[in-house]
């Protein structure tokens, strides 16, 4: 299960009722935080969950809008007794921005560990996900991320049974290791399913809906992803700001193949972003118009 | 005419329904700025105040709680159409944190002029005010501040009908010229009145309640001073952190003889500062407990 908070959705200034676009996700307990903007902190406080078990820190690029609010959230996650490392990623010349930040968080009671990161790199993510991630097309270097959770093949006690392993050896052979009891061995593979499909979130703000980007969130169960302009008259303008519209938005989600599209990072000046919600659901009809506070739990779906 | 408006009354976290610490004060149009830490430009705009005339920030200290909000802030004043410079003060190691910060806001279509201030140094401020300041003693170097808005000397009509100047030539007396006309000469101090007490505000936090703090901020017409703690009972714990409780605040505002205190900037834990007004009040009459958006006017009261 991967659970997912949108905590704000705000792009260019926090106001006083959106907050910046930022995204949580929580996977057996261990979170990753996507974008920290001014406010991220206060945001994350009103969603309720402790930020003890932040791991992991997803910059998709160093525009303040993205990143100012990284020293307070550092002081407030020290403030919930973390002393564990803390992973950020970032595109490059994240470090020489999270170096000036710390300026006001130079000592904290854990490791913050930085690494750029280049289009294409794959790492590991908290709670055992497999991140990966993919420039986009902005002013600045950007990145977008996706994050995969592995499902484990199912476990088939009949077979277990029909092999005559001992009930007590059935949680190694679960977890993939080979078992040998008096009288007989098994492999992992005589008694698990067949593989099966994980689950997939990418995040995607700050570019425009570049081809390979919906490559690279190909069939995701949740993308959320920026529509900085509400209506098609913008498009000229989300061009020219390397932005993308609610509708590009959702083309790039149904190019993708993506389940649900989470649409976030709009403009100041969109006062009522869900006026202009029919032009992403046009295109695809798995898209919502993002609000501040927003949660979803992707589950397995069982074949 | 002074106007403030206490943007925030949060020390060290920001909270959903709490600011962080911050005091904004507007003398003739011009807006200076005390603290800005994370969300200052949130409470702002809530506050409903046009960005683009704040000509100076004066920073206590350089913890993320007073500071972290700055790179926003400008970028927010930036969006306001600002093109004239904006002073920044601070005390030693201001600039160090300011360059940092500034990572995330190199490009500004102004100019921040930045001064490292000295206890003791005044300096003008916008809107006509004089600025001094004086050193706290906290964990970091922290400076309170004052400003001074001077008044006029009264001008004396029926002076300067019996000294037969011309009325055209009121307006040059007033503004402390002296004047001549076909047959006479006048002097400013022949149609003045006495010199008559200014307006004056101080902002202190981040300290303990020194004595020279008490001198510093004699007869102000409003004082802002912290008082991190409520409960007399965390004396001991305002000690050891080098803040105040209310008692305390209020202390130095009646040792100041200040017309009026605002106490701002609480733990987190103090959930309803208000409870403990009462510590305050018992010293100090004129003591009242911040609220978030507060306001205020300081106006001459005529002799």
């Amino acid at each position: 299960m991967m659970e997912a908070v949108l905590l704000g959705t705000g792009g260019m200034l926090p106001l006083p009722d959106r907050w910046l676009s930022s995204l949580l996700v929580r996977v057996n307990g261990a979170l990753t935080l996507f974008d920290c903007g001014e406010g991220t902190q206060i945001a994350w406080r009103q969603a309720g969950w402790s930020m003890r078990r932040l791991e992991a820190i997803c910059l998709s690029h160093t525009h303040a809008d993205h990143v100012a609010g990284l020293p307070g959230l550092l002081h407030a996650v020290a403030n919930a007794d973390r002393s564990e490392p803390i992973a950020v990623y970032g595109p490059p010349g994240t470090a020489l921005v999270v170096r000036g930040l710390r300026t006001i968080a130079p000592y904290l009671p854990y490791e913050v560990r930085l690494t750029e990161l280049r289009s294409g790199d794959a790492f590991p993510m908290p709670g055992g996900m497999m991140g990966s991630c993919q420039e986009g097309e902005h002013a600045l270097p950007v990145l977008a991320y996706r994050a995969d959770l592995p499902r484990n093949r199912a476990f088939l006690p009949e077979r277990a049974r029909e092999r005559g392993v001992p009930i007590e050896l059935w949680g190694a052979l679960q977890r993939g290791e080979a078992v040998r009891w008096e009288g007989g061995v098994a492999e992992p593979n005589e008694v698990l399913g067949l593989p099966r499909k994980g689950l997939s979130i990418a995040y995607i703000t700050d570019t425009r809906p570049l081809r390979e980007l919906a490559t690279f969130a190909a069939g995701v169960d949740l993308l959320v992803c920026e529509g900085t302009y509400g209506s098609d008259e913008d498009a000229a303008k989300a061009e020219k700001n390397t932005h993308m519209t609610f509708r590009e938005a959702a083309t790039l989600a149904r190019d993708a193949a993506a389940r649900r599209l989470w649409i976030t990072h709009f403009s100041p000046g969109l006062d009522d972003p869900g006026v202009f919600a029919g032009n992403a659901t046009e295109v695809f009809a798995g898209a919502v118009v993002g609000r501040d506070g927003m949660r979803g739990v992707l589950a397995y779906v069982d074949v």
